[in-house]
């Protein structure tokens, strides 16, 4: 699967927020209603509302409704998107730090660190 | 080496965006200036530069001037990072995928993917 810009740009916005990042790891030891997900948090509902619709959108997470009760679980494979694109890089990456490497040998240290 | 949430927070952020992503993959073939990173982005250059300053605070990329010329490259270990944070994670959910797996066998399903 190959993801669309606007994929990528929703899951790496969902993922950098510390709440939502909180959430998804209370979602990792299995699925939990608004109120188990809200606990933890020092927000407002409505915050909190807000930052499982980012999730929900970004695809990381679903929910489903039973009565009055939605439950929220992680998306299986959740991160294989994350995963993917920074595999993808590492490999177009190798080559460039191995002539970089060579480059720096070549010359005068011009980069601090 | 572990991340901050701060880091993660502005790691996150930093990718959340195509232009950034664009401006890394430049970077993933080599140093590269203000001048050419901007090259093919229809955006104005003041825009040019605060997402290179987001790119540089996130640690992701490192700048160094050489006269007037200011000059990008990415860190070594830009996204170890990131793929520790997923590693992390898909450690943790095997075992919460396998014992939903099961809830699910067991009941009827509830969540529509």
């Amino acid at each position: 699967m190959i993801e669309s810009q606007t994929d990528l740009d929703r899951m790496f916005h969902a993922l950098s927020d510390r709440s939502r990042r909180g959430m998804i790891d209370r979602l990792g030891r299995g699925p939990a209603s608004v109120t188990e997900l809200a606990a933890p948090l020092a927000v407002a509902l409505p915050t909190v509302l807000k930052h499982l619709q980012v999730l929900e959108e970004s695809g990381l997470v679903l929910s489903a409704k039973a009565g009055r009760v939605r439950t929220y679980r992680l998306q299986k494979d959740a991160l294989a998107a994350v995963e993917r694109w920074v595999e993808q890089r590492k490999i177009q990456w190798t080559t460039t730090f191995d002539r970089l490497d060579q480059f720096l040998a070549d010359e005068p240290e011009t980069f601090s660190e």
